[in-house]
């Protein structure tokens, strides 16, 4: 081999972390969403399917707000908006003073889904006097972010979920936690750790450590959120910056790192804090009754530092992480108001999503795809001209009719040309037509699995295909 | 009743157009994506999936770029935009006099796709090297138009597209057009139409039409295609208009209105027009040998009127149109050169698009949904308690990993709430395990189609619900 080759340069169309998928990855797709679907209705769930697009608005915070694709107005959006600008005093010059945001909702009203979560709040609200609560819903669909692509994040990509909203009993959890474990035992996927926490054993921690002029909730929530990424030391120094006293946040990097099984962390935490802070007690009393609960206890970990980041948690909170690749695989947790901003209050739900993208990275990893999953057609029909491909093409209909997917290679070219296409496509058989198997209304049959070759009658030839499935 | 009923006003957070689809309506959706698919694997079509966005570039014509909704770029993009202008000589108030279109290219460089068929132009010339050739493709999506919202026209609607790419032969129109029919045959769509025309024809018409200074073919095509909507006369007005003569147009007319089989309507159409006229011919010869070769006939009907909008149709064009409701359901047609703008020449192929929305619309219209579909629990427990619970929830795993869909009532209400809930839901059966059933090991089970009620084991429970399969 020459270490001069020219290298063909590839173009490239494509948007990065938006990627197409070959029928041989998307086979592998549909493999995994079959799994996930099958193990989403055995546990009683309805699918829905919601717009890719929403009004703009702010719900998830400002950190994901800045990964929103906002869509631009259609028509002659500028041209308008000028119009409306030199009809004020101050002239249209203005427009070229305003910040990014503002400018963006003068020419965008409407946005790309950045979760199914948020579509489903407006679901239920728009949708509540027709919907059976408690309303068990899955949705498998795209959400997009305008994050920076790396390996595992992409800018486009599938999740899946699954929530229950209108009842706020506990063993809804259980039974997601279990949910959990069906799918990723139906794919395979084995070596897993499922984090739990609840957020108001936080909110009790918190309460603790508020002093004078510390954050919100939510930003201490954002803060303890990172340990994954930065470790538990410049957490701490995170904490410091934010207000937080020393001596608390050396309680809480104990708390981190305090090994033990739930009972042992429930004594250790409660040996710390102080006896009346009622939402930690609550927040351990929720927790006791899931994992006492959960037939998935081997491995379930009380995980204190487990934080999350989104705002809308108010309890339980979960995520899975696969033990090999230390990949996120699936997260969720329970919301209580998360319907409030569609006017519609008191609704309590809670909610699980897979990532579609990271499962198969990580079964493809782990080789946990079978072969057999490629195999995509059944029979290939020789092409040897008209008179031949018409007798063909009415035992293709004849074969498809029975369920067997079958086809006519369409050009009459070199039978070696033929005969590389249907192996390249996986055809398990190729069928023959010439003179001879006209006038004897047979087939010659070739099992491209193993080389040999019949004549057979159609009939016979049906029932071969049978038996071999 | 009080006519002086006070109507709660629904607030509506969707966008027009673009609907959510509830669980009722998901299962029917998925009941024709299923006989779509299962059609196009018999077929020998394998799926692939592209992403929802590409870079904009203009792919389909004026009249459709229009439609196209464009991403805003994310960040900063107006305050850099603006200190680019800065720095030129003319200063940032050029920036208030750029049109709307140019505008729109410096804010914005991604947009949604607008159909299925340039993505996957785009796919084939991105991955040449890896396509087995002729690429037998399907692929079920989303795609997005900022058209004006109405019955059976939304913005987002999904399309199931099959294309074959890499071979000019002829079966594969007969293999398409018998897809059609066997999808239409599957769903119960009997009364059908398919037209079909060739481009090529069109063209040879034109070709005799063409005076000093009329439009191009596709200007054409694109007046011809309007006939359904504003009638023969109104195509002459605008072909006037367009610079053809009154004779021509008059020729035309004669030619859409006369009615009779592909033989009558060649033969007429060769008696019209100049023998040497050979693209003409070569349409004629092309049609021929489909109509010829297809079994679907007896539906299948030559329209020379029928032109199709898009601009890069290069032979053979159908659509298929019910009867009943004159909706439009798919439509395809040979295109020559759908690479070419992605630096692949040469490649010619053929395709057909059903609209799954239309599909769903019509099938609703003529009461082809089975009741069944709707059916989604076989088992619902109810909650009496927690000691109750923590043996029904083993129950419902043990019958999840038998296939069967089962959940507990998540919280211990009255009775008649959970057996509402359970009829809501089209539960098959609900079971009641309550001390006794406990201590006795049995499940009452009460069948929720017949109303009756049986005390059973869990394996005659499992017999029970195969048997009723």
């Amino acid at each position: 081999m020459s270490i001069f080759v020219i290298k063909k340069m590839k173009r490239n169309f494509s948007i990065s972390g938006m990627p197409d998928f070959s029928p041989f990855e998307k086979r592998r797709r549909e493999y995994i969403l079959s799994k996930v679907k099958e193990q989403f209705l055995l546990f009683g769930f309805s699918s829905i399917q919601t717009a890719s697009m929403t009004k703009s608005t702010s719900s998830y915070g400002e950190a994901a707000d800045k990964l929103i694709f906002n869509i631009l107005k259609s028509g002659n959006y500028f041209t308008k908006l000028k119009e409306n600008y030199n009809n004020r005093e101050t002239g249209s010059s203005d427009l070229l003073n305003l910040k990014d945001i503002d400018f963006t909702s003068l020419i965008s009203d409407k946005s790309l889904r950045y979760d199914l979560t948020i579509p489903f709040a407006k679901y239920v609200a728009e949708h509540q006097s027709e919907i059976t609560f408690p309303f068990k819903r899955y949705e498998i669909g795209s959400v997009w972010r305008a994050d920076r692509p790396q390996k595992g994040r992409l800018r486009e990509f599938t999740q899946c979920d699954a929530d229950i909203i209108g009842d706020s009993s506990l063993w809804l959890e259980v039974d997601l936690l279990d949910l959990m474990n069906s799918i990723f035992r139906s794919l395979g996927l084995n070596d897993l750790l499922i984090k739990i926490n609840n957020r108001k054993i936080l909110e009790g921690i918190w309460i603790e450590g508020k002093g004078s002029s510390v954050g919100s909730f939510s930003s201490f929530c954002i803060i303890i959120d990172k340990i994954d990424k930065i470790g538990i030391e410049r957490v701490g120094e995170l904490l410091l910056d934010a207000g937080y006293q020393e001596d608390f946040i050396q309680m809480m990097q104990e708390l981190f790192l305090f090994e033990g099984s739930f009972l042992d962390k429930k004594e250790y935490l409660l040996g710390k804090i102080n006896q009346d802070n009622q939402i930690l007690l609550k927040g351990l009393d929720e927790l006791s009754f899931v994992i006492g609960k959960s037939s998935s206890v081997n491995n379930l970990i009380f995980d204190l530092s487990l934080a999350r980041g989104l705002d809308y948690y108010t309890g339980a909170i979960f995520e899975v992480v696969s033990y090999g690749s230390a990949n996120s695989l699936a997260g969720g947790g329970r919301y209580d108001n998360l319907t409030e901003k569609y006017d519609l209050r008191g609704v309590s739900g809670v909610g699980v999503s897979f990532g579609l993208d990271r499962l198969y990275l990580e079964m493809d990893e782990l080789n946990l795809f079978d072969d057999k999953i490629n195999n995509n057609l059944d029979v290939l029909f020789i092409n040897f001209g008209e008179k031949e491909s018409i007798v063909s093409q009415s035992y293709i209909s004849e074969l498809r009719s029975c369920g067997k997917s079958a086809e006519l290679y369409p050009s009459n070219l070199k039978i070696s040309k033929q005969m590389s296409y249907a192996d390249k496509r996986g055809a398990k058989f190729v069928v023959i037509i010439g003179e001879e198997e006209i006038n004897l209304e047979l087939l010659t049959v070739k099992n491209m699995n193993t080389g040999k070759q019949d004549r057979l009658s159609m009939l016979e030839f049906i029932k071969l295909l049978n038996h071999e499935e």
